[in-house]
């Protein structure tokens, strides 16, 4: 086997992410063709063996496997819209953010084009793209998945196939991502009680770490819990967490911290007290929030 | 050296973290003295071999380290009201939660009672006691600390003392702790949407767990970001975080899920596209939490 074996592949969109992924291509000797709206992005990639596409049409053209990452899916429609006919024949792979409405849009716009389409999520950062642990997973086609899976994994080695259902990455990056901000809010409040003690927040991070990693080592035991729909053993319960919130005040008064974000967590705590869950684990939170929340009910309700 | 060499410890308060402290000490070949309000949760321990003591006094006298874990630290006080005058000249370590406040007004009360006050935390769960990696921290007196360090490492191997201050322990308990709540509501969250598909929750964990690490390789990031008041070299920017906000919504739509508790945090992050911040890094929220909300600031303004 030599280099001349390996997939031709096609990137379109050079943003900071889609650069990174054209280049684990040109590195792993992949015929990498590329395009971008604006054409000066593609210039280190052609610098390093990448070849340029005129048009968007051209670019698809080059290769049986086409991977997008755009902004949203709808930037994605409209930049291929030009391109609508070279993608007959053509597996599409997508890698951008966005709902699970937006990949099952895209699959039935791209389906109806004569592509098979393959929706993909990167959950990390464009340095992290190649890694042996980088994660990468898609639903939809599986025998887009099956022919071009030892190329997908030039992206990333810890790469899976979800399912059949072309909107499962985008569930699943959704899905994992709604932690982020509310725990990086929570970081950051810590930062600032710290700093207001004069101290440098560079010391709370080897703790905030080891956190971490023990929030980890306990979510199996959440996950089970929910799957079983069983919160009565409790490790961890909805009353622990409505004493530790009277802290909470406290603290925040004390290190000058608006901690007025935690209201509606508290809400969530006091509504599954309420609902008989206060002596039951935490994790029975999920069954609170698949009610919708008082507030929202109350303004769809119509006065009598 | 034989075990007769080793530090004779109280431990006051058998709970489920008290009682996997005193077993730690029992286990080490520690001469172990325990009482606990509740007479009965002493047994299992005295049939290991712990002495048993008739009142608080007695259990205080036993030993020249005194180890309390009670649930908060007024209990702790009250408890050890009856035993005020054997305190003098022995060294208390409490190992409860609690506010920097709460840990002070401890340290006043024994450093009156002639004791020598070391105010600890363990963020971990009762089985966690005793391995090599688990983590203690301790503020306070530094005496006690370097007197006690090996007895004190038979609880957890990573050890460490972060200063003078008696409250430094639950500055930082409080300090990272606060990343807790809302990283396992925005778990919970993502298990609903999961679950509203069908499928199990436990499929998310491995995922989860990826997203954890990865937050946590950016932490330091963030630090330093905020250490040096910085934050114009975004690698993730506020105004990244907003055109996120949208998608999720509809996700809650799609999902059935409840995301009402996210509106204070688009606050947050539309304050700081107010203040300047929107194409600079996430970590500027810091600043944002500074300052008193707006709603807590328009509550305290007297009408003119
Ligand atoms: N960067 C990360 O850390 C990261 C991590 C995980 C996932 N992602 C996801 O990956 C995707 C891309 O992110 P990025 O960081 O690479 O973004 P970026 O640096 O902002 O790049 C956006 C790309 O989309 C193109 N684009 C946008 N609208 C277009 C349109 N209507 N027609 C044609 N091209 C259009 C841009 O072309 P121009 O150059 O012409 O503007 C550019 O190539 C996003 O969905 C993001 O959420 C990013
Ligand atoms: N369990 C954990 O996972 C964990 C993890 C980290 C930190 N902690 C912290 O460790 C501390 C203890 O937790 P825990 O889980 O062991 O709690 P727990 O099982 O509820 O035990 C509480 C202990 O405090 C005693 N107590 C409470 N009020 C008292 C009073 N006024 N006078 C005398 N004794 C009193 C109880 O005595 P009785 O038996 O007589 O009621 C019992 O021994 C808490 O601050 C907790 O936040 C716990």
């Amino acid at each position: 086997m030599t280099e001349d074996n390996r997939t031709p592949v096609t990137v379109i969109g050079l943003g900071s992410m889609g650069r990174a992924l054209a280049e684990a291509f040109v590195d792993a000797g992949h015929p990498t063709t590329v395009w971008n709206r604006t054409p000066g992005k593609a210039e280190p990639l052609l610098a390093k063996g990448a070849f340029g596409a005129e048009t968007v049409a051209a670019a698809v053209s080059a290769s049986p496997l086409v991977v997008t990452c755009l902004t949203t899916f709808e930037a994605t429609r409209r930049a291929l819209e030009p391109a609508v006919a070279a993608l007959d024949g053509r597996a599409l792979v997508t890698l951008n953010s966005g709902s699970p409405a937006g990949a099952r849009a895209t699959a039935a716009w791209a389906t109806a084009s004569g592509a098979r389409f393959l929706g993909g999520a990167i959950k990390n950062v464009p340095s992290a793209v190649g890694g042996a642990d980088t994660l990468l997973y898609y639903g939809g086609d599986r025998t887009v998945f099956d022919e071009y899976e030892g190329t997908l994994r030039v992206l990333g080695g810890d790469t899976v196939h979800l399912g059949d259902a072309a909107d499962l990455a985008a569930l699943y990056e959704m899905a994992v991502g709604g932690t982020l901000l509310p725990a990086l809010v929570g970081f950051f409040q810590g930062a600032a009680a710290v700093q207001a003690r004069g101290l440098k927040v560079s010391t709370l991070v080897p703790f905030t770490v080891k956190w971490f990693e023990m929030i980890n080592s306990v979510l199996p035991v959440f996950a089970d819990e929910i799957d079983r729909g069983d919160y009565r053993e409790a490790a961890s319960s909805v009353n622990l967490f409505v004493a530790g919130a009277a802290e909470d005040d406290e603290f925040g008064k004390e290190a000058n911290v608006d901690m007025s974000w935690h209201a509606p967590l508290r809400a969530l705590l006091e509504r599954a007290v309420e609902a008989g869950y206060g002596d039951q684990s935490i994790s029975a939170l999920v069954e609170v929030l698949k009610q919708p929340s008082p507030a929202a009910s109350s303004s769809t309700t119509t006065p009598s």
